[in-house]
């Protein structure tokens, strides 16, 4: 593996899945792996599970890690080409790139949508630009469009509990929209469609709010509803995130309490689990009561942050 | 020791100072200790000393200490259960809380109190909650109300002293307020107070303007005095710190250079040692005569901030 | 070597250089040599290559490396003597300063001139207030007047060109203005002019729009011109910068863009290599045809930062 931004990036996902439950089950096992290679987390947003738990995976595979918030300890980057520099971006990724790519074996870097320009959120050239120009192995912290270290967690999280408890059938996942007070980006969602699409294992089935449709791009395959009920009905998994909308791109026309997740239309469910990527607005995206109920994998799926980045890392030490 | 954000949480003052002596005569002495061990640092308030020397400190017992400035680098937390999350926080306690303790053996906080509502800051809710929901050890980086890390560093720099120049008699140690420009919390007088009474080696005078008493659950066993210069009289050890009113909460009534520690004032004591935990306003607090002078433990003081810490992280290492 | 903030600290020039090629052919050569050591890197202004190449050398040295955003993470620091501290400064250099060179073995250090007040900013008050109080050696990472690292790291580039394609003749390095949207430190400049000279080995010409005249602390020995067309013809190497003006102090008088270097201009060269420190303003300060071509040595040049640093280290290690 030479990158990590999309599912299109990774051979096998259950194998991915797999590697991460080994470095769950023994976090220093391949802990010479990395002895000696150094890795560059460089996040243009906040973040606090996806760099810790970064950080974490490097270090149990020996690796170092050095953490750079660009946008607050260096300064604005430029991403366009052929850009006139008389704004206030200080310094292009075509010169940025190519020297960290000299300082770093492998560079992961977290850059967020503008929601402002559909167009030139969905084209990605930001992760693209620094893939191009840094040389090096690149792994997605989040990026405009997906969250892949996100998404193998999630699958890594649905597996664990598949193989804690079988079913004799394909699990119904449900992926449900849920209020939120501002703009999101898509990404969470988008990715986890992504994966699941391509996962293959599940009766994969998206709810959400008309006018909030996704991109095709990542959600053909599934089963599309504003029917929340309707699809909750015999839910194994139920994962709740908030987005802006698509189509009328960067929108928040529904802030409808009506969406939230409740006990009530969990009973509906399949004693579904009930997932979320966190950072979670408690009360206004998921009630406290489903949060710290006993179907809650939120903690869990944080914790299995640190197994999937390092499976990532592992696929791409081993794979130079 | 599970925790350490008051005196109340150790057994034996005494041994703890001792453990600080042996750390600094030998500080590789338990550098395989932490081995395997990551401890995290959190900071919701800037910091210099408490956060280098516990950087130090860990990375001498053989730990990795990952710093993370949470406002800056993070986003706001809720702290309030059952809060409606429809404002500036973005994530609860109870989600961020127990994921940090799966990536992080031990947890250290840094939390300001907000100087507007007493009983919110006294109740010490944030290191409460934090602690509560983070399932590993939690040392107090300053809290609202206290900061330990401190008091520990300054009973072990009386002790050196009392070593290097024995008395026959209980040193007289006197805290003494002192002017500054704007409201400072209560945190290192009240931690000191507490410390020296619970220590209760020492003939313990704390001086103040008429206003400036502090909560009798610290002081209490203290002699509490307005007149300054009876206070210092004979004084073997001057801690000097300024501290907001915590009657009339948060308030800075006076400022008045009067309250300054000069060295005409010095006369009056036992050629007394002084104190003071930094940064220091100087020529506002104190005066570059006596910071300057050879009576200054400040900088001494600074620097075995480093053994506290280490002290604390080996108690906490050795009775998991 | 003591202190590392001017060309006068080097006892010789190219022996540094030599050393610096000895760690890029083998960057783990000396890794014992900074065992157990710690550097704390501070900045009080913003660093990109500059930190993270410093970070780079110190560990492939074996040592720990600690940075502190001083501005950010922690707060302002008072540098003048004797000063009441009633303004914005928390604390003084004299307090801080010991208290860091308690913490760590050698402290590196970042600070910007004001721009405002040119007596100020070349008495170099912050550096050698921090030297002075520190008790350590420090390492300029670019003080207000000068950037040692990068000076180094220049002469260590064109040492290697030469060194690959040899002139019998000394090279001919020009120091050209380019053109900014603001006023920007001479730093870099000075720096740059001071190396050249006191190395000696160069047929040396700074060329600048009228009104840019540098210190003649710096350029003595350089041939000065304002007719940037003869100052490059027959020019081996150019280093292309922009700074404002030093007479009177920092202004931008003229942003002409008929000084930015062109393919053109180059013509005039022999066939010279073309240098940047970076960050560089793209199509501003230089065109993306002479960075993307093959004659830029830029990337190389901030490849180059962390085995000038790496030598530095090394030759403070081996001296203390």
């Amino acid at each position: 593996m030479k990158q990590f931004i999309s599912v299109t990036d990774v051979a096998d996902i259950n194998a991915l899945i797999k590697k991460a439950m080994v470095c769950k089950a023994e976090p220093l096992k391949y802990q010479q792996l990395g002895a000696g290679k150094r890795i560059g987390l460089l996040f243009l947003n906040p973040s606090l599970r996806t760099r810790l738990s970064t950080q974490v995976a490097a270090r149990n595979l020996g690796m170092e890690a050095i953490v750079f918030n660009v946008d607050k300890e260096g300064w604005a980057l430029e991403f366009e080409e052929g850009a006139i520099m008389s704004g206030n971006t200080v310094e292009h990724i075509k010169d940025a790139g190519p020297v960290l790519g000299q300082y770093f074996d492998i560079l992961c870097i977290r850059t967020f949508p503008s929601l402002k320009n559909r167009e030139d959120d969905y084209s990605e050239m930001f992760i693209h630009q620094f893939i191009k120009y840094a040389g090096v192995p690149v792994i997605s912290l989040e990026s405009a469009t997906l969250h892949p270290l996100q998404s193998l967690t999630d699958l890594l999280t649905i597996s664990e509990q598949l193989g804690i408890k079988p079913l004799n059938r394909k699990p119904k996942i449900v992926l449900t929209w849920a209020p939120h007070i501002k703009p999101l980006p898509q990404c969470v969602a988008n990715s986890f469609a992504e994966w699941v699409n391509a996962w293959g294992e599940a009766d994969f089935v998206i709810t959400h709010p008309q006018d909030y449709e996704l991109s095709e791009q990542f959600t053909k395959g599934a089963t599309i509803t504003q029917d929340q009920d309707a699809a909750l009905a015999g839910a194994d998994f139920v994962y709740v995130k908030n987005w802006s909308t698509y189509t009328d791109y960067g929108k928040v026309y529904e802030n409808d309490p009506a969406w939230m997740l409740t006990e009530e239309k969990m009973k509906n469910t399949n004693q579904a689990k009930v997932m979320h990527c966190l950072p979670v607005r408690r009360n206004v995206e998921l009630s406290d009561e489903i949060l710290d109920g006993s179907h809650s994998l939120v903690t869990r799926q944080a914790g299995n942050r640190v197994w999937a980045a390092q499976a990532v890392l592992h696929e791409i030490l081993t794979s130079k």
